[in-house]
């Protein structure tokens, strides 16, 4: 990566804003007056105080909440490691689009608004087992090009992604930031069978035997065994928290994408909320590798921002519960015997 | 209870519709044309073969999904076992119609209706550290009008309640079905503090005491130690069931009226699904002692069936999305490569 690109990504994440603690005890000071037992709507509160601390508001706003999807291509599919072929890829981007995705319907029903990042597709990144993913400049390119998915100035941002073969470059990003091996890291995505298993495995081993030496640091990891989505996602999440807008994390592959940030500064992905543990064997290995909890576990493994938008749900209804319940005093409720 | 009466809940309890694997199968089939790889929506797919199971169709519908929330008090808040003075239990009836509970705004963000059955709020149940909470005929009675829930021909059917001091009773419903002592299964409820929580245990086991030798059928169980609440409750998610509507089950106290059921026959509660484990600490003990998992676990422990609500957020996240998605073939998006 040039040098200054390379600098100016690293200050982004280095130097992050604080969240907002005073917004966040004014949140608690309402959530006391309303018509409930106090914490009795355990994670639901602590969603609210996540926009506000992150929004840097005690009155949070969720107007534009938005999902955003990148899309990217991969050469390690070569190697075989994906139950779909290739194609799949552009033809998802349009299904998001017409509305005939799980993501499309899940934006539908509950009005968040859904946008969708293609990343030259025709053009797929190198075969990682045997050739940088991406060469510097366009990591940096494609980090700066990711920024722009707050350009429509959400109020909270999903972050997913759409790539075949893009399981198996965020088991080799886990495993060059986190240590172990393919076997620790791989699963079967959209659903390979057990000889494309072992080729997966085996691809990551190959990509790090084959970059070893230049997965010290957390940027070259991404450029050398990463994707272009990932970039994308880990641009989109650190100029999020230089405009104070809360990101929820989708799966196992947006979770590459803030292990990277993590890699860099942990304190970098405070602002981002862990929507669910997916199926994907390796995602609870990931989120424990950072020490992070998800808020469900619905077994879900599709990607597509699908269970992020799901997370989405859930603060929505947490907003709209703190904004709208009824205090004790305006419902003549008698508090607390003590 | 009367004999007659007695025989009639468990004749309903005793045999129970089948769910309708048929229809199972059929959403199966569907669910592997949609535009995903199989399986990967996880429990939001089980979801839609759990309403279609019981609905017993394969094109289940949620065009009036019900919150019904059952209201009672009791006797045995005379022992200073809650936080919240009795009369909390009439003032949150008033909320929930006025729109100002928790409860209210989930229905309202969500579309699910709600409603509300107060249950003789005015003449607490029997203190049951001293006496019966209800002689039989007032508890056959009880879980008759219970029933009537199921009038408004819910098609799904979430079963709530309110009630100051019913997370005592229903710590010794749980104590005499599965045994155990006060201290195993009561806990904090909308937060008692230290002495409030030795009180509540303390009348969990004078209550055990005092009935022992009565205790050994599920329904005499209710009867003694139990509330109308969770009376009603009972005969709600029997009819229910008889009647082809699957049930959502809420937090601790909705639990204790599926425990009585299950109690009396296990396959009684096949068409309840536990939305939540609650953070009343010994709701995971009772969902253990039945063997059920719960879909959530979001520390929630308000009750008013606002964890059954959430649950069936998802529920009809999943059926839109069963309705709505795409197929590989109307997408044009190609399957897998094998």
């Amino acid at each position: 990566m040039s040098a200054a690109a390379y600098a100016d990504i690293v200050d982004l994440l280095a130097v992050v804003p604080e969240g907002d603690e005073a917004a966040v005890e004014a949140i608690r000071a309402r959530e006391a007056t309303l018509t409930k037992p106090r914490g009795s709507l355990g994670k639901l509160e602590e969603l609210v105080e996540f926009l506000g601390r992150w929004q840097g508001t005690s009155e949070p706003t969720l107007e534009n909440p938005m999902v955003a999807i990148f899309a990217g291509n991969h050469g390690v599919t070569e190697q075989g490691v994906s139950a779909f072929p290739r194609e799949v890829t552009a033809q998802m981007v349009a299904n998001f689009t017409n509305g005939g995705a799980a993501i499309s319907q899940i934006c539908a029903l509950h009005e968040l608004n859904l946008r969708v990042f293609e990343l030259a597709l025709q053009l797929p990144t190198g075969d990682i087992t045997r050739a940088p993913a991406m060469d510097d400049k366009m990591c940096a390119a494609t980090i700066a090009y990711g920024m722009e998915a707050i350009a429509g100035k959400p109020d909270l941002l999903c972050l997913g992604e759409m790539g075949i073969g893009n399981t198996t470059v965020a088991a080799a990003v886990f495993a060059a930031l986190f240590g172990g091996k393919g076997a620790d890291w791989v699963g079967r995505g959209t659903g390979i069978d057990d000889m494309g298993l072992s080729r997966k495995v085996a691809a990551v081993d190959n990509a790090l035997t084959f970059h070893a030496g230049h997965l010290e640091d957390p940027l070259e990891v991404l450029a050398r065994v990463g994707g272009r989505e990932i970039a994308a996602m880990l641009g989109a999440l650190v100029a999020a928290r230089h405009q104070h807008i809360p990101v929820i994390i989708d799966g196992f592959v947006a979770t590459a994408a803030a292990a990277v940030a993590y890699a860099v500064n942990p304190a970098a992905i405070d602002h981002c909320l862990f929507a669910h543990v997916s199926a994907e064997s390796a995602h609870a290995r990931a989120l424990k590798a950072m020490d992070k909890k998800a808020l469900l576990d619905l077994g879900l493994r599709l990607g597509e921002g699908s269970g992020a938008a799901m997370g989405a749900v859930l603060v929505k209804t947490a907003l709209h519960l703190h904004n709208n319940m009824a205090t004790f005093t305006e419902a003549a409720v008698s508090d607390k015997a003590q």
